[in-house]
C-alpha cells in the first residue's frame, strides 16, 4: 500500500474554528486514505504570535508564521489552505496562485463579485500553469450528498421539478449574542446569506446539475444592535440574520431557499429535498449519515421514502471507514475533500468546485441581495462568463 | 347527558370526497361529543338523480334532491353544507344565506375575489339576523394544530421569526393522469394554490395570529395537456401545478409557502414549522397525532424537539375520543369543525373561520397570483375591509 | 351499488371503551363498504338501566336491555359482539352460540385456558350449523398489519429469523392510580399480559404464520397496593404490571415479548419488528399508518428501511377511505373488523380468527404464566387440540 | 494552554478494525483535548512483519514489532493497548501489568471467566503499585450514553422499572459468509454474544447503576457451516449467532436484552430504552448523536419523547468538538476513552471501567450461555469476588 511519491507541504492560514477543522483533516487523510501524495502539516499562519504558535503546538503543525506574506512566498510550502474570514480571501488566494502553489480556500469565495472575479481570473492563469485551485464546499463530500448527485445523474429522478432547501442555525437568536466578526458586513461580506445560504446554494446545484437563473429574495436583520465583545458598548448589525428567496432553475424546477441564524432549536439543520418526475431525495446534515430515497419506479403499494444508512464499503469515500453502521461525523467532509484535493494535485486534473464554480454562487448571492434591495423584485444570476470580443 | 334541545336538519350540497368526508363528520358528532344540539342527515343534493339516491342511501341521508335550489328554499332545512367545487360556492351560499340557513362552506371560499367579497358581504347580513356561516379549514380543528395555536397565543413561543410552510402531493406527477375539474380555471379557480396553498396560507395565519401583507410568487404548470376523462382527446391544464412564495407577516416574520401537486413521494404532506425568540412548534400532516414543540427556555443541556403525541384526555377536542396512544385520523378534524359549528349555533355564537376570514385568504391567493403574472414582483395582500365614506 | 340482500342485528353487550369502540365500527362499516349485509344496530346491554339508556342514545342503538340472557335469547337478534370484561366471556359467548347468534367476542378470548377450551368447543358445535364466530384482534386489520403477513406469506422476508414485539403503556405508573376491575385477577383473568401481551402474542403469529412454541418468562407487579375507587381504603393489585418472556417459534425464529403498563411515556406503543434472511419489516401501532420494509433483495447501496404509507387505494382495507396520505386512525381497525365478519357471515364462510385461534393465544398465556411462578424456567406451550380416541 | 508535563509511550498489539479505531484516537487525542500528559505513538505489534511495517507507516506509528512479548517487555513502552482477539487478551494484559505498564484492553475482557478473574486479580496486584487498567467498552463514552448515565445518577428518571436493550447487526446473514475468527469458538470465545451483547450489558449496568442478577436465555446458531475464508472446504461455526434473555436487575428493573449478526438492515444498531417512574430515556448508536428523554414531570399536555442533540459545548466530551449541530461520529468515542484513560494516568486514580467491572460483565455473558446449555431455565450471575476467609 501507500507508496508515497510526493510530500506536498501544507500551509495554513487561519486557526480558528475552520482551520481546526481543516487540521483534523490533513492530520487523518493519509491515515485513512491510500493516496500518491502526502500532506505534511508544515506551516500554520496567525497574526498573535503566542495564540499561533500554541495553536501550532496543540494541532500539529511543524512551524508558524504571522505573516501571511510570508507563508505564501516560501519555497518549501506547495499547497496553501486559506481558512480566513471573506475578507482577506481574494488578496491571501491571488498571491499564492501567482507565486505558484496550488490552493483551497473556504466559501465563500469571496466578499463580493468583484473579488470572485479577480480570483476566478487567477485560478484560471495559474492553471495554465498546473497549479490547482479549489473552494471549500465540503458538504459536496458528505457521503450522502455525493450519492445525491449520483442518482439525479444516473437520471433515477427524471425531470427535476422541485428543490426545497434550507440552512436552519440558532446561535444569536439571543439579542444580547456579541457582535462577532461573522455579523460585520465589512468581514464577512453577509450574513446567514454567504455563510450558511452559499452552502444550500452549492449543494443544490451541484446535486440537480442545474443552475439558479433567478430569484426574489427578503432579507432580514431582526436584531439591528448587539453588545461588542467588551459587552459595554454596542454596534449595529451590518449582515442579514436571515434571507429567504424562490426561484427558477436552468433545468425548469421551482426552487425555495432559506438561510437563517435565528431558527430556534436548529443547530445545523442543512436539510435538501429534491423532487423529480421518477423520484425524490431528502438529506438532513445533522443526520448526515442518512438519505432518503423515493424511488416512483417501484410498485405502487411498496413505495415510500427508504432510508438509506450511506456507510456502506460501496458507499462514496466509505470504503477507508468503519463497518456498515459505524457512522461518521461532520469532520469527515473536510477529509474527503483533502483526499480529492490531494488526488488531483497527484494526478494533474483540476479538483471541484473551481473558483468559477464558487464565483458562480457568488453571483446567486448577489442577485439575492440585489432582489431584497429592490424590494423582492425578481432578480436574473449574471453570466460567471462574459465573453470577450475578438 | 346527551339532553339535547334542538335537532339541526342539514343539507349537504355535493357528495363526492368531500361530501363522504362531511357525511362521515355529521354521523359521527353526536355520537361522540355531548352538544345542545343534535344534527339529522336531511337531504343530500347532487345532479344525477341516480347517483344521488345511492350516496343518499350509502351515506346515511334520510332524502335527496338534484336541485340546490330546493334544498336551500326548503322549510325543513336548517343549515346547508356546500360541498361542490368552487364555481358554485358564491351562488349557493348566499342563497342559503339569504333563506335564513346556517351555512358551512368549504374551502377555498370562491374562486374568485370578487365572489368572495361577496359571499363576505352575504355573511355580514345574515349574521344581524342571527344566521351563522362558516368556511370549511378542517385543519384547523385538528387537535395538534390548535395547541400550536394555544401555545402561540400563551406566548410560548415569543416574536415570531420564522414560518415556514408547504403542502405536498404527487397526484398529478403522471402526464397521463386525466384533466379532472380540479385541472381547469373555470371549475376549480385555481391549482395547487387554491385547493392546497389556501390551506397553509389560513393555518399559518390562524397559529401565529398573524396575517400576510405581501408575496413574490413563482406559479408553473409543468404539465401543459392532459388527457379529456375520456382518455381520446386532450385539453390544456388551465391552472397551476404548483405555487412557491416568500412573504412577509404583519408581525415582522419571515415566511416561505409551497404548494405543489409535483412532489414525487409525498401524498398529503402538509408541513409547518414556526421559530419564534423562545421556541419553535413542528407539525406534519401526515403524522397528525404528533406535534414537536422546541422550548428554549429548558436548561441548555435539555432542549430538544419534543415529540407530543397529542392524543391525551387535555389535549383539544380529545376528551370524547379513545385512551392516550390511540390516534385518531383525518377524517376527525371534520367532526370536530362539526362539533364547533353546532356548538356556535346552539349559543348563538359565531364560528371562525368566517367568511370574512377566508375572504382575506382568498386576497393572499390573488397577491400570489398577480405577483406571478408580473414576474415574480412583490405584491401586497390587498385589505378585506373597504372603509365606506360616512 | 349496495343492492343489501339482508339486515343483520346487532346486540351489543358492554357499553365502556370497547363497546363504544365497537359502536362506531357498526355505525360506519355500511357507510364506507359496500357489503351483501347491511348491520343494524339493535341492541345494547348493560347493567345500570339509567346508564345503558343514556348509552344507546348517544352511541345509536334502537334499544337496550339489562340483561345479557335477554338479549341473547331474543329472536331479533343475529349477532352478538362480546365487550364485557373477560370473565364474563365464556358464559355470555357460548350461550349465544347455542342460541344459533354468530358471536364476535373481544380478545382475550377467556381468563382461563377451561374456559377458553370450553369456548372453542361451542364455536365448532355451532359451526356445523352455520354459525360464525370471531374474537376481536382488531389489530390484525390495520392495512399495515395484513400487509405484513402478505409480505410474509409471499416470501418476501426468507426464512424468519428473529421477532421482536412490545406493547407498552403507562397508564399505572402512578401509584395512586386506583385499582380498576383490569388490576383484578377475578375480573381480568391477568394484567399487562392478557390485555396487550395477547395482541402481540396473536399479532406475530398470525404475521410470521408461525406459533410459539415455548417461553421463559418473568412477571412482575411493581405496585402491589392500590387505593380503590372510593380513594379511601386500599386493596390488593392481584394481576402482573408487566411481562417479559423470550421464546421460540416453530418455523425456528427466536423471539423477545414485553407487555407492560409502566413504560413511561409510552402510550400505546405496539411495536414489532420482524427480521427474515430476505428482509425486515417494523411496525409501530402509534404510527400505524406507516410500514417499515427493508428489501434485502434491493441493490447493497440502496438497501434501507422503505417508510411505507399505507394509504394506497391497493392497500389492504384502503379502497373505501380517503385519497392517499390522509391517515386512518385506530377506531377504523374495528371498522374493517365489522366488515370482514359481516362478510364471513354474509358468504358462509369463517372468519379469523377463531375462537380455536384465540384458545391457543390463551395457552401461550398460560405457559408464560406456569414459566413466571416456576422461577422463569421453560414452559412449553400446550397444543390446542387433544385427539380424542376413536 | 497545552503545557504538557509527561509523554506517555503507547505500545499497541493488534492493527486490524480496532487497531485502527484506537490509532485514530490515539492520534487525534492531544489535538483535541488539553491534556497534562501527551499520548506518542511509539510501537505497533502484528505477527506479519510486512504487514505490521506497512500498518506502522499508514497508521502513523513510530516503530513495529512482530512479537507482543518485546512489545511488553521494553522500558520505552508506557502504556499497552490491547486490541487482538479475545483468546490472547489474558496473556497479553496480564504480562503487561506485570511489567508495570498501564493497559487498555479492548472487550470482552476475556474469552472465559477463569481468564477475566486472573486479569482482574493481576489489575488489583498493579493497582497498588500505581498501574492503571481499563477495559474498552467504549460506548459509554458516547456523549449522550454519559448523559443517560448522569439523568438517571441525578434521579431524573426515579425507580426503574424496565431495561429494553438490543444490539443488531447483519452482516453474516449470508449462508455463503465465511468462517472467519469471529464465528470460531476457541479465538472469540463466543459470538453475538460477546462480541456485541457485552457491550449492551455493559451499558445498561452502567447507565442504570444496577446489575443483572439472573437471566433465561436462548442462543442459536442458524447458519451451523459456513465456507472456510480459502471458500473451498467448509467448518463448523461453534459460537452463537444471536442471543436473547430476560433479566432481572438488583434494583429491581425486568429487562430484555437481545445481540444478533441476524438481524437483517441492522448494521449497528445498539438501541436502549430505560423507563423509570418520572421519566424515560432512548438511545440508538446509529444516531449517536441524539437522545430521547421523556420527563413525566413536565405538564401532561406538554410530554413527550424530547429529541436532544447531544451536540452542545455543556454536553459531555463536546466542548472540544465543534459547533452544536455538528455532530461526531463513531471513532469519537475512542477519543474520548482515551482522554480518560490519559487523564486517570496523569492524576493518579482508577479508570473506569475496570477490569472488575469487565470480570461482572463476563460473569453475566456465564450466565447466558449456563442458561441457555440449560434449557432457558433461569441461572443466576455469580458473584465477582470471592471473599476470602482471614
Amino acid at each position: 500500500m501507500s507508496t508515497v511519491d510526493q510530500e506536498l507541504r501544507v500551509g495554513l492560514v487561519g486557526y480558528a474554528f475552520m482551520g481546526a477543522a481543516h487540521s483534523q483533516a490533513w492530520r487523518t487523510v493519509n491515515r485513512v486514505y491510500d493516496l500518491p501524495v502526502r500532506a505534511r502539516m508544515a506551516l500554520v499562519c496567525g497574526r498573535d504570535a503566542a495564540k499561533v504558535a500554541d495553536a501550532a503546538d496543540r494541532l500539529g503543525w511543524d512551524g508558524y508564521t504571522t505573516d501571511w506574506r510570508d507563508l505564501v512566498g516560501r519555497d518549501d510550502i506547495d499547497v496553501v489552505d486559506v481558512c480566513t474570514p471573506g475578507d482577506s480571501h481574494a488578496e491571501i488566494a491571488i498571491a499564492a496562485l501567482t507565486a505558484g502553489k496550488h490552493v483551497l480556500c473556504e466559501k465563500p469565495l469571496a466578499n463580493t463579485v468583484a473579488e470572485a472575479r479577480a480570483m476566478a481570473a487567477a485560478a484560471t492563469t495559474a492553471q495554465a500553469a498546473g497549479v490547482r485551485s479549489m473552494c471549500g464546499f465540503n458538504y459536496r463530500r458528505v457521503p450522502a450528498v455525493t450519492m445525491m448527485r449520483d442518482l439525479v445523474a444516473a437520471g433515477r429522478l427524471g425531470v427535476i421539478r422541485h428543490v426545497r432547501a434550507a440552512y436552519l442555525q440558532d446561535w444569536i437568536v439571543d439579542p444580547q449574542y456579541p457582535l462577532v466578526w461573522r455579523l460585520q458586513k465589512d468581514r464577512a461580506g453577509s450574513g446567514a446569506l454567504g455563510d450558511i445560504g452559499a452552502h444550500i446554494i452549492d449543494l443544490t446545484q451541484f446535486v440537480t446539475g442545474q443552475r439558479i437563473t433567478g430569484v426574489s429574495a427578503i432579507t432580514e436583520t431582526f436584531v439591528k444592535e448587539r453588545p461588542l465583545p467588551d459587552m459595554v458598548t454596542t454596534g449595529l448589525v451590518t449582515v442579514d440574520d436571515a434571507a429567504v428567496f424562490v426561484a427558477r432553475l436552468d433545468g425548469g424546477a421551482l426552487a425555495t431557499y432559506e438561510a437563517s441564524r435565528f431558527a430556534t432549536g436548529r443547530k445545523n439543520a442543512l436539510r435538501v429535498e429534491i423532487n423529480g418526475s421518477l423520484g425524490s431525495l431528502v438529506f438532513d446534515l445533522e443526520r448526515l449519515n442518512e438519505l432518503e430515497f423515493h424511488d416512483a419506479s417501484a410498485p405502487s403499494t411498496e413505495q415510500g421514502f427508504n432510508r438509506i444508512l450511506v456507510t456502506e464499503s460501496d458507499h462514496p469515500y466509505l470504503s477507508a471507514w468503519w463497518p456498515p453502521g459505524h457512522i461518521i461525523g461532520y469532520e469527515h467532509s473536510f477529509t474527503h475533500q483533502m483526499r480529492d484535493f490531494l488526488a488531483a494535485i497527484a494526478t494533474g486534473t483540476d479538483p471541484a468546485p473551481s473558483f468559477a464554480d464558487a464565483l458562480q454562487v457568488q453571483l446567486v448571492l448577489d442577485a439575492v441581495e440585489r432582489s431584497a434591495a429592490l424590494g423582492s423584485s425578481w432578480a436574473e444570476v449574471e453570466p460567471a462568463l462574459t465573453t470577450v470580443a475578438a
